[in-house]
């Protein structure tokens, strides 16, 4: 064991401070990580704040982050995959069974025993619970651990680990690509890296939004079009025309009036996580054979096929790079949607603490 | 144009009784048919009674019936599909534009100018509206008239016409076949036909229902299991293990407990039409990417398709045959439920109106 450098919470009201933490010696198949960038995903400040008690109480003291990019200090002596040096990052899983049907299709996201990054039982008993990234360093099974394109900005590229892999996965899903009309409902964290890999597929990209103000930035991220979804007549003149809408929304709205704008067999789907349930009419369903999925990060195996597709593209994320000791003023600025489009900690700042 | 016998209410608060109701001579491409038998289709009652004013506001005089069963009395020059003397159906459409993508592609159910067999207004100026099939006699373009697989029993047959194809068409959607587990949501005219096409198509079935005396008739009618869904420990047993489910009921009801049920990348499909929005949890789509679907009746060529399969496997509607004079009393009854498991009403008896 060896002592990490942190930004923990003590309770559900503290605020995120400086603390010690402890990290594993890399076992046989570990890779030890220095951190150099860590995104701030809304889901660090719903469990630092103990937002989703009955999904996934929380834990005191915690350590959020799951958007991790760094450099590779240390392998255990059965690591294939990664070497000292390497740039690799870490997402939302450490670890899985590697045995059940799911591990074994390479959608450990769906592991009955997965392991989170943080906030799932530490089953090899470092500390009660996993530590997630807003640390100088992490220690992860290689399985775990992706490799980064060389090229890519790394600020930009943490986000893709959570953000990104979340509107990648459902967009291959349902096949999108050239000919087809995609809508992206929200621009935030994740709608704006929806907006970009809808428009590197070769789909027609519409984004909807609330506020009228966002409309040059959408069109500068990727978007053909624009449509302020309190405008009812916008809205009717997309009736049954997209072939998919991604609605990122993570507050209460009205997913029936997207529902509408699908064509026969059109499928939209949820990637916010509305804390309480969505008004669903049967109607809008049943005319057209519509349906509505979910979809949650993706497996092992397409969040490195989509770093690679963003090393070919060149995408990342838009971000502010902030130093640790602005998270807590971050999160405020997340609650108000101030942020374009995705805060990343510099882990440098840690080094002062 | 000639005089028909008919079935009518004259507003949403009057019973249905006798009529004359003027059907037109057989066009270029009409088939004249004589009822036999008629299916008494939930869908009857909402219209009839005005109960669905935003989306199929009624107009009276109205004659509702679309689950017809009869004989071909005379054919338009033009016509080549059947002849006199034919034994044919006709469903919930009577026209469409036919040019129409979705016309053309054998999706007639979601023709944009689709002409619904009651309800919709009559191209043809015989009368305001289309009138259904609480008659003696019907006029349809040969497109809409389906042939019947001889031996079958012509009253069971009706309600194949809608109960038949509204829950065939999902379950061949979704590729329901050996090795999958199947549910099925409520036990009445559309559960009762699921059942029997999901055990057809080798599915093992499991039949959920609030209604512990259902039991027994579930299993005869197909199921391999029954769990009555208000045991919440039942339900436990069967998380994350379906493929496929089909919802038929039409009241308001917890959809989350039945998508919790299913397995990764399973789909739930709404054939009911609850009048109410349904509260939707985000989460019980998002753990396990899975998917809720509407499914609306089925085209032309899949309701022949279904017809056949069902005279293959000698298939047919459990049904309680009534006189047209025991209507209004059948429509009480299916209120409370209160038939096994569709009632068809035998035309002969309005010969004596």
């Amino acid at each position: 064991m060896f002592n990490a450098k942190a930004y923990s919470a003590a309770s559900a009201t503290s605020s995120l401070a400086s603390a010690t933490i402890p990290r594993r010696d890399p076992t046989e198949r570990d890779v030890q990580i220095e951190i150099l960038f860590c995104g701030i995903c809304h889901s660090d400040l719903h469990y630092a704040r103990n937002e989703w008690p009955d999904v996934l109480p929380a834990v005191y003291p915690c350590v959020p982050g799951h958007e991790i990019v760094g450099r590779v200090t240390k392998v255990g002596p059965g690591v294939v995959k990664h070497k000292v040096g390497d740039q690799v990052a870490v997402g939302c899983l450490v670890d899985s069974d590697h045995t059940c049907p799911n591990c074994k299709a390479g959608f450990e996201n769906f592991c009955p025993n997965l392991t989170l990054t943080f906030g799932s039982v530490d089953k090899h008993g470092t500390a009660p619970m996993t530590f997630g990234g807003y640390s100088d360093s992490i220690v992860v099974d290689e399985r775990f651990v992706l490799r980064i394109p060389a090229h890519l900005d790394l600020a930009g590229a943490a986000p893709l680990l959570c953000a990104g892999i979340t509107t990648y996965s459902p967009l291959r899903r349902f096949g999108v690509g050239k000919g087809q009309k995609v809508g992206i409902v929200g621009l935030g964290g994740l709608g704006h890296m929806g907006t970009k890999f809808a428009r590197a597929f070769g789909a027609h990209v519409v984004v909807f939004t609330t506020s009228p103000g966002k409309t040059e930035d959408a069109m500068r991220l990727g978007a053909h079009e624009v449509v302020v979804s309190r405008n009812a007549d916008e809205m009717k003149k997309h009736a049954g025309s997209f072939d998919f809408i991604l609605d990122t929304v993570s507050a209460d709205h009205d997913i029936n009036q997207y529902l509408n704008l699908l064509r026969l067999d059109g499928n939209l789907t949820l990637v916010g996580a509305p804390p309480k349930p969505l008004a669903l009419s049967s109607f809008a369903l049943i005319f057209g054979n519509r349906s509505v999925s979910g979809s949650n990060i993706g497996g092992i195996p397409q969040t490195q096929e989509m770093l690679d597709f963003c090393g070919a593209h060149n995408i990342t994320a838009d971000v502010e790079v902030i130093p640790i000791q602005k998270v807590n003023e971050a999160y405020e600025r997340l609650l108000k949607s101030d942020v374009k489009y995705r805060f990343a900690i510099d882990m440098a700042s840690l080094k002062s603490e």
